[in-house]
């Protein structure tokens, strides 16, 4: 299967926490760094996910917020990948953001075009992609 | 590819109504219904997306919202499908919520187990689970 | 810290309820009002969150559903805000409605233009702004 979802980002899970409902699963992307998901339990096996497997996760660009000057925050988004911003297609409600964060990885993100204006973004600029661990779907083969 | 998201509807495309960054999707679900998503341009490119094919609908059980009395309820959410509960799976913060819709299909939502006390959901009542059209992601095989 | 997404209000927390994967967390806004975020319990402690501290809720436009006539349906979602339209911004797909909630507080979501005409939205209209627990973001300073 294809998704539309522009993000795809292939990893080991490194670690899977179950909860009452919920839970929580960390991959270590292809470059080192983590990426957590949270997934319902019947998710899990469903998937019949382990700590080892290959997994990917899939996240929408509408899912992504893009921040500048973030060094200092504190979110509770516990996806945040930071890189140089490729190219932005402008509509005119929303515009398309990409930014390459290293490994040959780029994140796309849908947000309005009123916070393009509103942050100053532009190619080549610094950015990074947040996204709350609760938008991500994971996928194996 | 097997994904965590619970939900997943195949249909056809019915429609494709191309913007700026963002394209809406119709689906049309085995059984008659509608289901509208928005996707970005790219997505449709890459996926080669074109009336007539068929396509799933991917929904992580964390978007749905659910509601009870909704009938006369206008809201901008596109997709609302009712039925009855399935079932509940109770946890300290959050619960799963599954709603049969008939066709077969059953809609699987995560809520907090605050709003399942707050809106008296018990097995065997009706409800809807309503969606954005931006929380869709399609696939194709 | 400065982030796309267009809603961002600050509060204090007012209470912490953690389960084993996920933790729901009430702010009270300026001005009296609560607002509900599920997070993960890491970003809890990343965040070293507490109650009495001051923290924002950051939600993206595109987690927002808008709704009229909502005043006796009941959803599942926590946050429901209420108030006067200021603006709609038309695209081809999408469309950009902001509604004025009071205390100074703007909402922006991000709708498809179908649900603008399917709901009759119009500046000066009434609205209601509603989206789940699980879409909020908190950060602190």
């Amino acid at each position: 299967m294809k998704v539309s979802a522009r993000n795809v980002f292939t990893g080991t899970v490194a670690k899977i926490t179950k909860g009452a409902v919920n839970a929580e699963v960390t991959l270590t992307l292809k470059g080192g760094s983590p990426l957590t998901a949270t997934v319902t339990n019947g998710a899990i096996e469903n998937l019949a996910l382990k700590e080892g497997m290959e997994a990917c996760a899939i996240i929408k660009a509408s899912s992504i917020i893009i921040g500048t000057d973030l060094h200092d925050a504190k979110v509770s988004a516990r996806n945040v990948f930071c890189g140089t911003i490729a190219s932005i297609i402008e509509g005119p409600v929303s515009a398309e953001v990409d930014v390459e964060i290293g490994g040959g990885n780029v994140v796309s993100a849908v947000i309005t075009l009123g916070s393009v204006k509103h942050l100053g973004l532009k190619g080549g600029g610094h950015a990074c992609a947040l996204f709350k661990a609760s938008s991500v779907i994971l996928g194996v083969n």
